[in-house]
């Protein structure tokens, strides 16, 4: 299938294969609406619904400021729209009349993403992040505590995961401010005296993040098999962590003030149906055995997605710092789910779950800078002969992924974040 | 000052000195609407500012399902509206004509408590808890590590706090679904192998929960001074916690499912203004020293409140199991406010946050069953030649808060729930 929309290149993640749910709002309309991404463009889903209908009698869910209430119709309603909008935006489209000839909506919906503002898609409710990067989990349990005992009792039987901070997630191109916090200057000094000032171990997580569309009632869990149903969506989730902060406070109940200053998404939802091309097996073997409210029938669980992380120094040089895929988590989000609400805990439209950091086994492969710089005491070598630890001011860290091959990919755009400096207290 | 509404008892939570806020329905009018509770009567809002004008220009505030829109109008305004249903409300008034001689508003207005249904008083957004239960802390502490290592390094240092799940809260009166989970049967026994099975240690948590009123922007800190400000009022919190899947689930990332198959507000929301003069020291000088953007002017930031733990068996044998008192704080709201937003964390309009378990120091004054029982380990002795170490299903929790002397008691009601066993899989 090819498309009759101009200019698409064949390298766009938004190809006809895709067909990604964003929000957006133009200079000549600052009313937020829906939109979906094709090419260098964007369709007004506002304007196009109200001249050929794409869900009859609920329309209406297009002119929202947020995605939710369209995520709410459910997978099946979302399946039909993709494939429709897939028929109109195509060449050979059967629906001509509704937008490929219709000159006058073509001028009015079919927009230059460079004309265009992307907010959060979706109004999120709770947070979740979740830690099933099984590498990743390693390779930090391997930094605090050596190999013997990297992952704890409970990694391999359970998807750890824990409560976030839904307030403070951004979409891309929003700066993060370099948190202050209470820190501990030297961590082996007795007694430990923290002071407080501006993280100088600021990272970055490399993530995927899955927005929940079907809510369930509290006290009814919702079993494996049935969470596919629940998914409305992924984006890349850049879950920016000050470990400076984090490694003070985050015993005994986890992290706090060194996660929840920002977490960045990408503006456009890639939905559920367009990603069922790319199942493979993740790193499910890593879980023996299995309980089984976690066991699925299905063995293609994960998704082949390449994921890279690109650090652009403030003088403007580019390196791609880390390149893995989202094959290396250990349990799917269907098992997140499943997890999740395993006693009862309700989740619901808008809700947001992240995968946990995802590193491949090379170093090479690693989503934070804690791993490539192993703590803090190796140098990421970057272009503009220079180095990294951590986060300088003025750097932007830019997560990509991207599914398929050439004239077909499937991708999420950019996940983008510049660091300010610290506020002057 | 005394009330001309009928048969409001020197006892009740409720009386002149309080004017606690909610949200009612009624058989006959099922829309949500704001009320505040006044002896063993609510007055519904909505019916009394269509009548007499509570806010020039925002009675719409009080229509409204959530007090949310009240909460955002700020402290001054809360205070100014409290400040007039005194007057009105009170045998003295000079407003006779809004509601005390006015037969037919107060036929509508004026309506008895068993009449009502109460629901969440507002949409929470975020859920923080925090641990500035000093005295639980440490026994916890003293249980899982010894007298030695009982408090963390960090402990004394900040206050220390995880994000909660906010969808599962719930109001008064709501049946909590004994939760599964994954648990170690055996917790000794190598290698560790976890069971799915319903919860065997389900405990209660006697918490202080604070309602945000005022926002603030990302990446932009509340001082600990401005913090009050942010403060609508306060509702007291039970965090249902299952002990043994928090066990094997919490290291590294903290509490989860052990916690989010439900917490438990009581209905009114005690406003900010309604506690100040049962203001107290608590326990900040266990904190020492304090970073600056801790420090407070004032010298008294905990409250003076009663909090008291009554169990109800399921066959019906009430026991006070525990009494304690707001005062075993070593960390203010304000100081929590402070050092949530410290890394730039907006909080919202709605957002609630838990004190954490709040214990004394002798055995009688414990919040948890955890610390009552030992961890597990000594019975708890009840009416009805019972006992208890954790709770059975029909058992019945009931919080209870109250400031001041008979006649003039500032009290929240009950915050109350009954297990419900789990359900079959």
């Amino acid at each position: 299938m090819t498309t009759w929309v101009p200019d698409v290149s064949p390298e766009s993640p938004f190809s006809l294969a895709n067909i990604p749910f964003g929000i957006i709002t133009t200079e000549h309309d600052s009313t937020r609406r829906a939109a979906v991404a094709i090419g260098s463009y964007v369709v007004d889903l506002k304007a196009l619904s109200q001249s050929k209908s794409l869900i009859e009698g609920k329309d209406e869910v297009f002119s929202q400021p947020t995605l939710n209430a369209f995520a709410a119709l459910g997978r099946p309603v979302h399946r039909e729209v993709r494939e429709l909008l897939r028929d109109i935006l195509s060449s050979g489209t059967t629906h001509p009349e509704a937008f490929k000839d219709n000159e006058e909506l073509r001028t009015k919906a079919l927009i230059p993403q460079s004309k265009v503002r992307l907010h959060l898609p979706m109004a999120i409710r709770d947070y979740t992040d979740f830690y099933v990067g099984y590498n990743h989990a390693y390779n930090v349990g391997v930094l605090f505590r050596g190999p013997a005992n990297a992952l704890q009792p409970n990694y391999t039987h359970l998807p750890v995961g824990y409560h976030g901070r839904a307030s403070s997630i951004v979409v891309s191109g929003t700066p993060i401010r370099r948190p202050w916090g209470q820190i501990l200057l030297d961590p082996t000094a007795e007694p430990k005296q923290p002071t407080t000032a501006p993280s100088r171990r600021l990272d970055i997580e490399l993530e995927l993040g899955c927005f929940v569309c079907k809510s369930n009632d509290l006290g009814e869990p919702v079993k494996v098999e049935d969470a596919e149903n629940h998914i409305f969506g992924y984006v890349l989730l850049n879950d920016w962590s000050a470990r400076d902060i984090q490694a003070w406070e985050y015993v005994p109940l986890g992290p706090f003030n060194g996660k929840n200053f920002g977490s960045t998404i990408s503006p456009w939802v890639v939905l559920a149906d367009a990603l069922e091309p790319f199942r493979t097996k993740g790193l499910e073997h890593k879980a023996q055995p299995v309980q089984d409210y976690l066991k699925e029938s299905k063995e293609e669980t994960a998704f082949d997605i390449k994921l890279e992380i690109d650090l652009i120094t403030p003088e403007g040089d580019t390196t791609t710092i880390g390149v893995t895929n989202s094959n290396q988590l250990m349990w799917s989000f269907p098992q997140m789910i499943a997890h999740h609400t395993l006693g009862g805990c309700n989740l619901n439209t808008g809700d947001l779950l992240g995968s946990g950091t995802i590193s491949g086994k090379e170093p090479s492969e690693r989503g934070s800078l804690l791993e490539m710089s192993e703590g803090g005491k190796r140098d990421i070598m970057i272009k503009g002969m220079d180095v990294r630890k951590f986060l300088k001011d003025g750097d932007t860290v830019t997560l990509r992924g991207t599914c398929g091959r050439q004239g077909e990919y499937v991708g999420f755009g950019e996940c983008t974040g510049t660091i300010y400096s610290a506020i002057q207290r």
